[in-house]
């Protein structure tokens, strides 16, 4: 069975299928021919190269760049010199297969796109180091990571063919007012190879989008720790809508930021082994205030401190309640494979019941009365020889949050200021468990994960 | 420019060529058709499905693969049905590009093989790791990991339609006597999609051999330091080899076994961050004597028991010269982009000079003339409020290994036993550095770092 394809004028075309159709009268009539018809408005796209034939994976280059491009391949052809291979296209895919095309041979360079949702601290670091980092990632990795929108709770920009980083928060100040569905709209319909969405709010409405971005294979990048910490239910469709897909799931700075814990616990698990016990400080605001109480600080005083530092939420309690760090380990802990929901953490709250509403300053007031108790909970601990800290853990499937006294010699002992540190056991890692600790929050390292994840992502995607 | 084609038994090939030599004869001598010809031992091979002209992507999906798994395609063709596409390959390409088409197709499965060389302790345990985690891997991951080759230093085995990893050293006992000329031959002409050699020896002949194989399109996984210790002309070569063939090189497991050590520096360096001091303690058997120093035992006791524990080399000089680390500092200093030999590191051994030569035994004795010594530089840093320890430091473009007293408060107080530790300090971790600390050697926890970056290597190879 074959299709013998001629290209000609569209204003010829139909006299062409006339003359054809005359030609072949009879083998229509026989059957021999199915049927002669006109394709309208198509274009012939053409790659041209020495030897084409003999080298392997050149065809398949050029239609898997058209494929990931969302180019209808209408047919195929190749030329008789050996020297091309053809391709025809509708008229107005013409050169948006082209520009694929472009990228996808002469430099062998990878495209990626890419939209950023959320301009606060960490967004606009990320925008910096896209800007900064676009020649070496060009050079180095051969990845043209292209920016295409840009959007926060006010404005949206959008722009198939591009968007200067430097540019980008400026163009938003030109930008349309912000609509979540006509952004994620245009997302859909845009049919950019290797696009991703970066998610650099902290938004409970822009998590919910991510299924839909997966399933139209838009990869999703974000430190927001909302998507992965819904119902147990939305968690498994993300999962699922990213594997099936194939598309980049990628939320490595969801936990202590752009240190390496989601994807050293991923290489633990593809390998075989089993985690046993995770243990942790994910919390760099409750690691100053413990390292402060230790020191002999009042437990208010801390607090006030830190406050004073900016190292607090602008209402501490949304620190104190734990709240954050309970998140941290719902997701460690599905990442692990529990099955679990927010409602199955544990989670001991700082913040005396009688304290839960009113003001800032009567909290910060109230709190005094707790510093004795405090006090004492600190000399207890120091006379067993250990220290207080806020703990996130998972052992035998429980997770539990609050504060532990933990005895020295353990890599708790080392930690200074807002630092973060995570201890994971497994099978393997039995006798003493892998580390990582440092710096785990901040706009800085923050954005540099995001960046790592990027390109990490833009290499997986097919 | 159009070529068509037409399949016919090879037997009516002549036939149907003269046939249509007559047929064409004025247009051939006109110039209209440039030659009619037969390629002989062809055969098609189609994919069928509904509808697949408006699935952008299946033809790319399908030429793609063919062109990983170097099949030539001569001729492709599209039914005019548009449940087709049909390519013209070889005969005795046909059964090769028929089991990659299934791989590729139903089960959108990723397909790749490995070929393993060394089956000492970590190569054994890797084999045992790939016949556990096949099925996780095949359905959590979509990856098909075949094994196609097995090699020691006294025989080898090869089998492109796999070799099952429990069978595989029984295969191995069978095989040929081991020639590495012959081996690499094999894999450079199965043409084997997603080919990847595990090197699990620390021999600098394998080593030798990676450059070829990259440059074939071949996948390097190793612990072996040996590579990327060799002159810096040779590290180059890898680095463009890998790079231009767009093939993987992974040696995470160099440098702190599984750890994750490697791969977060490279996210740093890819993220913009520069790295400004890297500082730890890569030896588990010096990490173990200076905790031993530390408690007060003698420097000849704690060597001495060390070997009993099985913790050192055979001879322990081989441990105590400090070569094993220097070579991890310099792994280290070349992925961060310092063009230093093996020279460029001040390495200071712990083997007294008059005890390089001559029997375990009497170095043992020989040791314990040093033993004073070691008590005064133990009780010096005491004084300080110091320990001892056994360092590799990069710092300024400088690398040197060697004893170094570290002040109480750092992460290096909290190892255990054997552990090893990293500190790295960058612009973006520069006030607290980056810390990774567990268990650096062992076959479990390499075989599994090498089978993590195994998965990693598939994944990323197009």
């Amino acid at each position: 069975e074959q299709s013998i394809c001629l290209v000609v004028r569209d204003a010829d075309a139909e006299a062409a299928v006339a003359a054809l159709e005359a030609a072949f009268d009879a083998e229509l009539r026989r059957g021999d021919v199915s049927r002669v018809y006109a394709i309208p408005e198509s274009a012939v796209v053409s790659a041209v190269g020495d030897q084409m034939r003999h080298q392997p994976g050149l065809a398949g280059r050029m239609f898997a760049t058209l494929g990931r491009s969302g180019v209808n391949v209408l047919a195929i052809a190749q030329g008789a010199a050996e020297t091309n291979i053809s391709a025809v296209v509708r008229d107005d895919e013409v050169a948006h297969a082209v520009r694929a095309l472009h990228e996808a041979f002469p430099m062998r360079r990878t495209r990626a796109h890419v939209a950023v949702i959320g301009t606060g601290t960490v967004g606009r670091r990320l925008l910096d180091m896209l800007g900064a980092q676009a020649p070496a990632l060009l050079d180095g990795h051969r990845l043209n990571l292209r920016l295409v929108g840009l959007a926060n709770s006010r404005r949206m920009a959008l722009d198939a063919d591009g968007i200067a980083p430097a540019d980008a928060l400026a163009r938003l100040g030109d930008g349309d007012a912000a609509d979540l569905d006509a952004f994620v709209a245009w997302l859909l319909e845009s049919r950019l190879e290797r696009l991703m969405v970066v998610d650099a709010t902290a938004s409970a409405e822009v998590a919910r989008r991510y299924v839909e971005l997966l399933e139209h294979g838009i990869g999703v990048v974000t430190p927001n720790k909302r998507a992965n910490t819904l119902d147990l239910a939305y968690y498994r469709r993300l999962r699922e809508a990213a594997q099936r897909r194939e598309v980049s799931y990628h939320y490595e700075t969801t936990v202590m930021a752009g240190l390496p814990v989601m994807f050293t616990l991923r290489d633990l698990l593809r390998s075989g082994d089993r985690i046993e016990r995770i243990e942790g400080i994910f919390s760099g605001t409750l690691a100053y205030l413990f390292t402060r109480l230790g020191q002999g600080a009042a437990f208010s005083e801390a607090v006030a401190e830190a406050r004073a530092k900016g190292l607090t939420e602008p209402d501490p309690r949304d620190d104190l309640r734990g709240e954050d760090v309970a998140r941290k380990l719902l997701i460690l802990a599905r990442e692990i494979g529990l099955a679990v929901e927010r409602a199955d953490v544990a989670v001991e709250s700082l913040v005396p019941f009688h304290l839960a509403e009113g003001s800032v300053e009567d909290f910060l007031e109230g709190l005094k009365e707790t510093d004795a108790d405090w006090q004492q909970r600190v000399a207890a601990a120091g006379a067993e020889g250990a220290r207080l800290f806020y703990v996130g853990l998972i052992e035998d499937g429980r997770l539990s949050v609050g504060v532990r006294a933990i005895a020295a010699g353990s890599p708790f002992d080392a930690l200074q200021g807002t630092d973060n540190v995570i201890l994971i056991r497994s099978e393997r890692y039995h006798e003493t468990p892998l580390v990582v600790q440092g710096p785990g929050a901040g706009p800085d390292v923050t954005a540099a994960g995001l960046l790592a994840d990027l390109v990490k992502a833009a290499e997986l995607m097919p």
